[in-house]
């Protein structure tokens, strides 16, 4: 599959590699073509590399992993490379202005991926991946245990493709949350996510969605 | 040991009943000494029945278990009952005013709990059990494998206390998430637990904390 991965940083590069290393035709998109990291990305893996455009025209499927505080900025200039395709929203809204831990920069009543899919509405925006370390989105094997990925998206279909492509990645947990607003949800977690990182000491963790049987 | 449970809901009630049936000496506290649901309580149960200040007074240990949206008006008036004890806040800031899903009406860079921590800076206010329906609060062992529960608060040994209390409940998998900011993470997981409501069609589940093996 045709895949553009927006973004240099820890969860472009961890999930580009794997992308690259499974077949995918893999671009990877930076703020300028000649960028540092994203040149050693298509020297490492022998993926393409070139703009956040290029890479947003390349994809059939787009994932965002831009840094959450400069995501929207970005997208909102690429509807004419993204409209009709699905673009995965892996990034979380994490302000660190006020120290550490982070809090969020937009929740509870609104998120990031609300604000993309207002700003890009004829794009596929579904969010996923965005609750585990980049380490685990690829190989959810090395948590042991039933663990969870979540869904949310105003289309069926769209979601249903990224539930495909997430069992590709080894994902056996998959829920769908509910629309685009359920984005909601799953970005609120990060606060859980960054105080178990501290308590736990190691960034390989996940929730596991248990329920009675009945 | 002697526990007040503060609220007549459906927190309250289970949890109150349940205490009851383990021997504590127990007295839930109401708006008035003569409400409905109190009396219903000490009648079905065998507990005491008081005004919020009375139960307040009787416990060694507290559990406010009040809606969110009246704990802290209620609570800043019990200081000279609370001071010195260890309350237990299992509320969660839910605001249903705008419908369904509800938004939380504080949260991200405040949550409930530190707001009656500051109300109330002579109790030790420990954020808990506020991610689980009653039942399983009571009950985890209607849900299957290691799921967990948290604990937030700024004393050291008041969550100790905590803990060994969790522990007679069932609970097995408890993890102290650290000072009462930390709050802010347990409450954010409310729009997460909402959605896996609608999404699973029961309310007996959680989330188990699953990390790698290393």
């Amino acid at each position: 599959m045709k895949i553009g991965v927006l973004g240099t940083g820890s969860a472009g590069q961890t999930v580009g590699a794997k992308l690259v290393a499974m077949g995918h035709d893999v671009m990877m998109g930076a703020r300028s073509a000649d960028n540092e990291k994203v040149l050693a990305f298509a020297q490492r893996t022998g993926g393409g590399a070139g703009t956040f455009a290029d890479a947003a025209r390349h994809g059939d499927l787009v994932l965002n992993c831009t840094r959450g505080d400069t995501s929207l900025g970005m997208l909102s200039t690429l509807a004419g490379e993204l409209d009709g395709k699905i673009l995965i929203d892996v990034a979380n809204p994490l302000d660190f202005s006020k120290g550490f831990p982070p809090h969020l920069s937009v929740s509870n009543t609104d998120s990031l991926a609300e604000q993309i899919q207002r700003a890009l509405p004829g794009v596929f925006v579904v969010k996923s991946l965005n609750t585990v370390n980049a380490a685990v989105m690829i190989e959810p094997s090395r948590v042991p245990g039933p663990h969870s990925v979540f869904v949310s998206g105003n289309d069926k279909r769209a979601k249903g493709k990224v539930m495909d492509f997430l069992r590709t990645l080894g994902w056996q947990s998959i829920i769908d949350l509910g629309d685009i607003t359920s984005a909601r949800a799953a970005e609120q977690l990060l606060p859980l996510w960054v105080r178990l990182y501290g308590v736990l000491g190691t960034e390989i963790f996940n929730i596991a969605v248990m329920k009675a049987d009945k």
